[in-house]
């Protein structure tokens, strides 16, 4: 663990209704690193004051875990949720070519939380939050009548003409994906089978073991504790590689018809160039599924897509050497006339729909 | 109405989940008004980015509103929970001396939410985003399985060394509280006896008539609508007239200790000088309850505490010139001995407690 402060005790059970609010605060700032320069006021007034990063804009983004919706308590520890919270915003400011720096949490917590569940939060969020040198200066705790919420703002910093828009494409340009895709699909879709009742979310004092299979227990660990690309996307934007990003918070499918709509082209992409992960292709297959079809329409992935138009290539090739060992994969290109598909042949085939929030 | 764009329809009965989320954060889109300067992505990326303002320092802060924990719908409609979601942000902002810029909106919608009761949310919200010069930049939607939530984030700024904070006050400083208190208090303890359930929050098609005396009705409208002393609390800050600041969210017994506590002092109030709201005195008194005890108690009323220093009263008197028409009242001062509470003769009462999360 990388937080200072007294050691907080995993497996304390006094709920956090016998605790107060300034008490769980108190708790939560004794943990917290000391301030960063450029914070002036962190946890416990009325709101932060931070100095902005000279010269450079903010990126604002916040996002929602809400138990039974984006995590279910069977699937993922306390510690896997917090982490999960705060990646999924950093995935956010790095999709902008930014740097994330401040995050606020906002907790909603049923009444029978303990002690021992916000401790395990916090040290996913606080693992994450050092991980991508993000300082936590604040947010809000109130109780919840129904479900676990976290709720996480993230403040960022980007340099004027280096941001990382959807929109900003044009035909032509190659399309890329970061990592692998399907790994998060493919974990959960085990989570679930091996849970046996698929679309019940209830709360258990016992976790799912993991998968004995050591590639299946990777997917697994992708869907609980996604990696936001946050290096590789302030990278395609400080170098102004991509013409246009984002995350594959909602799937590749989604991914490619939103920035293919922002920047009002088409796209094609090559199914036999899409990097799946191997143990997601193997499940699926073993499934009955195709692999390709669930692997782009799976949300959770947080890679990155970009455009990269043809006179970036040489800066792409920079990015490609920095990337330590994450594999950057061109998978299409953009086209003129508007149709979004997946090549067979000579023909297109509409592509899955990703993952829907009502 | 403040908003361009198509008129949304307020009786529409169509549900979110037969909308999408895409369609929802386009009618949302569709509403907000033009960028303001600085604004270079809104509503509608991955986040937003936006040039931070000249010379100025960042304030964030994250304030969630709960359905059945902050709000019932048989009191506030869908307006005013929009209203208020922003209001208790702005608030925050003020109570920092700031003034605030941008706005996150994070919605949590449980299945059966109708797209006029989203519209009356983005009524509420932008009503008071364009009376506090607030910009809706992003947000996020999902499907909540339990309440309604609205979560809502503010960027604001703040100039060096005009940032109030609660710690700054020393013993001597005299206390004033804006505005009047009590009046959230009595119209939340009106609402409840008239629904007849004080605890228990359900879902309501109908919302409560309001009281036909108009002191009272001014007592709920203070409830369901509290002004944030957004002016306020930017001219404190910025003539640096204030030592310390800090709202009045949970309470003036809360915030007198919390301000004390912060900065190392105790405080004596005077509770012959507490403004109290003329039609809450009435409501406490005639429902047999103590009217000072209720009043400095409850919590919604969103004034502001701040403590004076004896140099910085010729500044005040420069504030209350700008006031237009808020009161601001003395209403006691800090003092050297750590001990907190109410004047009776020549001894302290205990100050009774704040609201209390859990």
């Amino acid at each position: 663990m990388s937080s200072p402060g007294n050691p907080p005790v995993r497996n304390n059970t006094q709920r956090v209704s016998d605790t107060g609010e300034r008490a769980l605060i108190e708790r939560i700032r004794r943990r917290v690193p000391p301030a960063p320069p450029g914070l002036l006021v962190g946890i416990g007034d009325d709101a932060a004051v931070a100095a902005p990063d000279r010269g450079a804009l903010q990126v604002l983004t916040t996002d929602a875990l809400v138990e039974g919706i984006h995590f279910d308590r069977r699937f993922s520890t306390p510690a896997d949720i917090g982490y999960k919270a705060l990646a999924v915003n950093v995935s956010d400011v790095a999709s902008m070519g930014g740097a994330p720096r401040f995050a606020l949490l906002s907790l909603m917590l049923p009444i029978q939380t303990t002690l021992g569940e916000v401790d395990g939060l916090l040290d996913g969020l606080l693992d994450l939050a050092a991980e991508t040198r993000v300082s936590l200066v604040g947010g809000n705790i109130t109780r919840s009548p129904g479900p676990l919420v976290v709720d996480v703002t993230v403040v960022g910093s980007v340099k004027p003409r280096k941001v990382l828009t959807r929109g900003g494409a044009h035909a032509g340009d190659a399309l890329y994906v970061t990592g692998q895709i399907g790994a998060a699909a493919a974990g959960l879709a085990w989570l679930r089978r091996e849970a046996g009742e698929p679309d019940e979310a209830h709360r258990a004092d016992t976790i799912l073991p993991r998968p004995d299979e050591p590639g299946l227990a990777e997917c697994v660990a992708r869907y609980c504790r996604p990696q936001p690309r946050a290096r590789i996307g302030a990278l395609l934007g400080r170098t102004r590689t991509a013409s246009a990003c984002m995350d594959l918070s909602d799937g590749l499918a989604d991914a490619v018809m939103q920035l293919s709509c922002a920047s009002k082209t088409g796209a094609a992409i090559d199914p036999a160039l899409l990097p799946l992960h191997p143990a997601a292709r193997a499940w699926f297959t073993a499934s009955g599924d195709d692999a390709i079809a669930a692997s782009v329409a799976g949300g959770d992935d947080y890679e990155l897509l970009f455009a990269v138009p043809p006179r970036a290539k040489g800066r792409l090739r920079g990015v490609l050497r920095e990337a330590r060992g994450v594999p950057i994969t061109r998978i299409g290109e953009l086209t003129d006339d508007r149709t979004i598909g997946l090549l067979s042949g000579s023909r297109l085939e509409p592509l899955p729909p990703g993952f829907v929030h009502f």
